[in-house]
């Protein structure tokens, strides 16, 4: 069972208007203390990484603006999160950092040299949650006028991997890198080569700005669960990160199932790809204190945040919606499809729509003992979920709460490592610090 | 008189052929611990700043290709240097960081983001070296077809910083941010601001995506010396990073009076902008170990290196020529403009070809004991140049050798600090942290 920290460098994001409580460092991500402390306690708790989601626009689609998000601190104002991992990297050994960057925010020869430069320096513990961004205002701000459809993102996003592919495995030959004093040679020329791609989004010549790091290319997260989105995590996608509700183990199967079934279908293996679902742990002494834990959250939590963000997500304007209005009432013609769904996905009819936007702040909360939320981790875990996104309510008393209570049980049960294993991250995690040569990028690779 | 340290994350920057000795933890570069141990021994000799040197494209055109660049190790492979800063912030307090970055390789609104993080995370410590890029191999690597000509890479500099001054200075107004725990306000909505920019270049709309950082704008240095390029500087920069040959006080005072002139020209004081001057120290106990030393450089170090990085530089092939032909003998007819130039700068005519390349490796040393060389920088400092760029030889013992033997001289003369003064790197410099009214980025301010 793999376990990482979910997080994002900005104030609030995903359990909204808990930046107020005192025994949360939410208000201090602007530093490098929060973050440096952040790694130590991941890393001592054998935590495999510290993920950290990204936006590169507003969430504006509420009430027809970005006001909300900026008075909740909703993910905005929200600070480059590739900028962390050096300083967590020197404090640490052995945790992975994931970070997300959209195809749409860099351009992907100045991309492969960042991620290169990470792969370095953190001596290849870097991974990559590819993005295809979802915010109108994203795009916007990058001159690309409106956000290019769904599939276009997706179309633009394959040709990026590309790019990077080349860049990363098949311009510097393995033994290019000579470091020869004796002859005076740093590097064979005859074994760095230009890429010439040429495509419909990007032409780059290359060669590669960076020698050979140890992964290569990064290990490669994505997140969507579309059609297209399964799609594009089947062909090229190591780790897959879902959000399905608690109550639905047989909803993760089934996605599980799909994305691997097209993997293999790409000439991958099933387990060349890994699933991790995200939940927000809990953990009290008793059941009594778990859930008392959970009701002050819930008190505190705050619903405008909330909608701010779903809004933003699913495109459709929350605010517009009478919040007390049973859900039975809704006239399905005059809302808009992702309403509908969401209304759909309801099982109680008799609910309001304000008790629907509570019940989905709740359907990832995981409370109870340590070994209450052990056993519903390994139900999961039985069910084919890989490993877990764990998301914070205070930070980093969520991941300390879950490292001395719950880490304890799971490694008794031997269902999480008590020590890392050696080398890169995708070592740790696959066996191999390169990817496997049934993987699209090892296409590139030359000599 | 300040002090920053020159240096670049790849394994030769500018004495090239030199990373074959023991001595040097140039080919450690791709790691975190020299870069870490640098800063550390950097703020203890209390340096103003590290400077990082970058380049986007292989230097091609010695022998018509990037051969011996590659061979050389000669500004390839090279990786990015923001992400060193993190890691080198967390282990200092005072310590700048000034870093290079084109206007070519990355949007501004993704740009201007990295910068406010490392401002933040840096509390207030970050330069922004602005570069336009003279590598054609860059703008193959970056889609744009052909390098864009000088004037226009200025132009598109101009609208560049122009984007990044409405993010960082005219976005979020200075009480934007509340942290307001008890109403629950984390900024107010109405004191945050889209830029809607629209230009030749880029269309932005904003907000910027961070709050406000303690510089806003970092603090800005620049290096072109063009006509253009000085018109630039002129008119944006805070720092400039000029190279005039040891034997031309007069040559640097002219620059210096120009630019100077040009900034008061457009509502800016001479004072506002300051010179740094780039040289290479070889500091020995007495003057007979110090020549030993530079001797033993000159020795190893690569004339084919050198040969590479003119060539890029100046844009000519200097392979096609006879290094050994005296420059007494050059048809100018036959020669490109910048080849004439060189030649007309050598005063012996009797020299070869390979003198003149080597005189020019040599211009920059300045060799000699902490005594003699405190009195040569004196010398800079008293025809008007601000402070220097210090080129190493070998890292980082030049900067070791220069702080052990140099520094105690230039502090007892009072021309260099013993101790830092407070607050972020533009209030160390010019005792504001934020640009002056004055500024053309002070224009775009609100509120």
């Amino acid at each position: 069972m793999l376990l990482n920290a979910f997080h994002m460098n900005c104030v609030s994001h995903i359990q909204h208007g808990l930046w107020v409580r005192d025994d949360t460092r939410q208000l201090e991500y602007t530093q490098l203390e929060p973050w440096v402390e952040l790694a130590q306690i991941l890393e001592k708790g054998c935590f495999d990484a510290l993920f950290l989601a990204d936006v590169i626009g507003l969430y504006d689609t509420y009430r027809g603006g970005p006001e909300t998000s900026i008075l909740e601190g909703m993910q905005v104002p929200v600070n480059d999160p590739a900028l962390l991992i050096p300083a967590m990297a020197h404090v640490t050994e052995h945790l992975g950092f994931a970070f997300t960057s959209s195809v749409l925010q860099t351009h992907p020869f100045t991309f492969a040299r960042q991620i290169s430069t990470l792969d370095h320096l953190t001596r290849g513990r870097v991974a990559w949650n590819v993005v295809t961004s979802y915010l109108s205002n994203a795009a916007a701000s990058l001159g690309l006028g409106g956000l290019p459809s769904h599939d276009e993102r997706y179309e633009r996003a394959d040709e990026y991997l590309d790019v990077t592919y080349k860049l990363w495995e098949g311009s510097w030959e393995d033994d290019a890198v000579l470091r020869d004093t004796q002859r005076r040679m740093y590097a064979d020329p005859a074994k760095v080569h230009p890429i010439h791609h040429a495509g419909k989004h990007y032409e780059v010549v290359g060669p590669h700005l960076c020698e050979p790091s140890p992964q290569r290319t990064p290990l490669l997260f994505q997140a969507g669960s579309s059609t297209r989105g399964r799609q594009f995590a089947a062909k090229h996608a190591e780790c897959v990160f879902i959000v399905t509700s608690r109550s639905s183990l047989s909803g993760s199967a089934s996605i599980i199932q799909d994305i691997r079934t097209q993997a293999v279908r790409q000439g991958r293996r099933p387990e060349d790809v890994r699933f991790f679902q995200g939940l927000t742990p809990v953990v009290g002494g008793t059941e009594a204190e778990a859930k008392a834990k959970e009701a002050a959250f819930i008190e505190q939590a705050n619903m405008e945040g909330s909608l701010a963000h779903m809004s933003g997500s699913i495109g459709v304007d929350l605010g517009t919606i009478n919040l007390d209005q049973p859900l039975a009432t809704f006239d399905f013609q005059s809302v808009r499809g992702s309403v509908k769904g969401l209304i759909e996905s309801s099982p109680d009819k008799s609910a309001t729509f304000r008790d629907l936007i509570r019940s989905r702040m709740l359907r990832q909360f995981l409370t109870g003992t340590p070994e209450q939320i052990a056993d519903e981790l390994q139900a999961w875990f039985e069910a084919g979920v890989d490993g877990f996104n764990l998301v914070y309510t205070v930070t980093p008393g969520t991941f300390v709460d879950f490292i001395d209570g719950v880490v304890p049980v799971l490694q008794a049960r031997g269902l999480v490592q008590r020590a890392y294993a050696p080398g890169p991250l995708r070592q740790k995690l696959f066996g191999e610090a390169r990817l496997p040569k049934r993987h699209p990028a090892a296409a590139y690779r030359r000599g």
